[in-house]
């Protein structure tokens, strides 16, 4: 009897995973990855130096990517359908071994593993091991001191309607945002409207090659890099304040 | 010339360091931490069997913890003092020989190390290595898939007002609490003001010996663990919603 083991990744560059997983990994038998239909998938990148020769991949490939609307019931129903169907293909081959699926960042924060994961609930052992969430990268690559003493940090999706990214910009003392994409544009109105804009840095692909770090005001507005992460830094309560 | 390097730790166990900060923990010549007067400190105990034997430490000792208000004018200046007395202290170090700083998490999310980097800008080389967040591995040991899809999370200090505590908590779908300790009973009414007390876990020592985790509202209300964070999932937008 095998279990499923969920590595996170963290943020990209490969010696930033922890011990535990970076072990787990160039030890394992079968690995398990997402990735979409025609890429090589940013997981598989990461540990592309670390898997054993002798290792079988299963590359689980989203059945589309942006043919349907996210809130179609055709979308949500195929989405569905492939998870259980992964569901059901590693909880087989769990009974005989281990299995290793990998994560980009941490796997419980925003990861696709979580939908494998309240689906093997009772049927077989499922163990997670923690990983450094992209935004952390993404902060520590701008040097970006985030949040201080009693500060608020909200991490909001590009996704949401600018009304509301307005509100919980404003409700907020340190930012983040994630799933920008084509929502840039939107996302850039709303730190306008709530007056953090010139705050406000865009991080693309952070701790990977590539790594590209800009302040979003200077960015060019038909700019929409897919895998970028926009940080506005708190400034809560600082004893340097009574210098 | 030398530089500092800032490692993050993770939340607790060892081996949850990352592969970089973990080859530098073990090669380093010179390391400093901070602590509370009299004790071993959490950062220094993580890494108790990592340092080599002639290793040479600097325990940066806070200068007093609860005697005085977090607000007062002396309580601003005594430790406004102390970060600039260890800035002097690491940045005449580093003319000479690398020097590692050991920071519990990620030593830019809520990390005293900020209050040196901001002193140390210009004046010498500083290099920060992102860790797990304490809140991270909290939710990891729980077992607690924490954001979906859309969701919003906020990351609350229990040292604010219950008021504004409910107010961030009607807003957001997934909830952090940190330093709670005697705030505990406040951030409970707040979670049961907004709703959310029954969904809430109480976690301390995440990841660590001596780890507990329990509902929150199954905790006694007298009961005021310091090293505790309460988490509270989302449950945003999930494809299985539609079976």
């Amino acid at each position: 009897m095998g279990k499923i083991i969920c590595a996170g990744l963290g943020p990209g560059a490969p010696d930033l995973i922890s011990v535990r997983a970076d072990r787990l990994i160039r030890s394992s038998r079968h690995v398990a990855y997402f990735r979409k239909k025609g890429k090589l998938g940013n997981a598989r990148r990461i540990v592309k130096d670390m898997l054993p020769a002798n290792c079988i991949e299963y590359a689980m490939e989203y059945p589309f990517t942006t043919e349907l609307p996210f809130d179609s019931p055709e979308y949500i129903a195929r989405l569905a359908a492939f998870y259980d169907d992964w569901t059901e293909r590693l909880a087989d081959l769990a009974g005989s071994t281990d299995v290793v699926v990998l994560c980009e960042g941490d796997p419980l924060f925003y990861g696709s593993f979580m939908h494998l994961y309240i689906r093997l609930q009772g049927r077989v052992e499922v163990e997670i091991i923690p990983g450094v969430p992209g935004m952390v990268g993404c902060w520590n690559v701008t040097n970006l001191p985030m949040t201080w003493g009693d500060d608020v940090l909200a991490v909001l999706m590009g996704t949401l309607a600018e009304d509301d990214l307005v509100h919980h910009m404003y409700g907020a003392d340190a930012l983040v945002i994630m799933k920008t994409g084509c929502n840039l544009p939107k996302v850039r109105r709303a730190l306008e409207r709530a007056g953090r804009l010139e705050d406000a840095w865009l991080v693309e692909r952070g701790t990977m090659p590539g790594e590209r770090i800009a302040r979003l005001a200077e960015v060019e507005a038909a700019d929409c890099p897919y895998f970028a992460t926009v940080l506005v830094a708190g400034h809560g309560r600082r004893p340097e304040a009574a210098e």
